[in-house]
């Protein structure tokens, strides 16, 4: 999937169901909302779908909504203050002595696992929701580009000079968001950990 | 400068006396549209600033400002599209058997000498108004993710295997971003291309 291939992609039937199976992980309003909305995402399209129409599908108020979410963007965003702090948790608590990019590593993995606990057709719909608007594709970007930075800085706190902190925060980034593609490709057979180191590999070899 | 230092930023005297001086580079009504934008964003900060406001400043319509600029915004991006060609153009033309982290950093360097052929004070600026809005950051962000997408499909077309050519594309954009920073921070005497062969050089360490 890529920035370029800018698509309204409607879900298939099969899609559908397993989302529908999500309802089962979260049965509270935030969960039924999650699912409510991206359901709608999916099969209108995100411009096309209102917060009144997944308030409906949720089988909750609009007012119910906005107590959980301040727009239908955040719903897709929800979950990258957990995952920033997961990394920064794990940059701070690298033992000593280990590289920038080993740190990185560990850190981008943590940061996989939040992701691959979530039910298992979630984060590829989402993925290409997300890649059918320009708008939402600029906020991902944004908290990527974030989360490159809030990491440098950590690397920074352990005594990393600034350059090499963000190649090395900026390359752990790049590794998650190639694995990530990688994972949701259909027909993909191996884990998120899995596809992200195939992407550290390469970019070892890269640079060998 | 940061995404999280998202501060309206005030230009000097000093600052100012750099744009104005850029009137003499480009003295046609395209030129001078760019200079006053810039100017006026500077000044009074990009959500403040309207097209009528620079139209009035650079001596022209806005009929004349939209017969070169779809909207304000498109007045700082619009040199990414050949930007985008140069390195595009440079990957084509690389000598067979280069690795492709060569190919990426030749392709960004002749990058870099399209930016760095602008007058001196306006890269610098020109990223201090893009680091002061969030909307504009995140456009910024949209064609460097792009700009990755197309490189690692040239790097496809040479017979690169599809994760090895986006880890190079990305790692190039990488590195181009971190030199870029360091260039235009204030009291940086390096030219771009020599800030930009740091952070390869940073890059290379990384994973050595």
């Amino acid at each position: 999937m890529s920035a370029t291939d800018i698509t309204i992609y409607l879900m298939t039937a099969t899609d559908i169901t397993k989302i529908v199976s999500m309802g089962r992980w979260e049965p509270d309003a935030r969960g039924r909302l999650r699912v409510a909305a991206l359901e709608l995402f999916a099969e209108r399209g995100y411009e096309q779908t209102t917060v009144a129409d997944i308030a409906q599908r949720a089988g909750v108020t609009e007012r119910t909504f906005f107590r959980h979410f301040s727009d239908k963007r955040e719903v897709l965003f929800e979950g990258s203050e957990a995952l920033q702090e997961a990394v920064l948790a794990s940059i701070a608590a690298a033992p000593h002595g280990r590289s920038p990019l080993e740190v990185m590593a560990t850190a981008m993995e943590s940061a996989s696992a939040l992701i691959a606990a979530q039910p298992a057709g979630y984060p590829r719909i989402r993925a290409t929701v997300v890649a059918a608007n320009p708008s939402l594709q600029e906020r991902e970007l944004l908290k990527l580009a974030n989360l490159a930075i809030a990491a440098a800085d950590a690397l920074q706190r352990r005594g990393v000079p600034a350059v090499t902190a963000q190649i090395a925060a900026q390359s752990g980034v790049t590794v998650f968001s190639t694995g990530f593609e990688r994972w949701v490709e259909p027909g993909q057979t191996d884990d998120f950990p899995t596809c992200m180191r195939a992407a550290l590999a390469e970019l070892r070899a890269l640079t060998a």
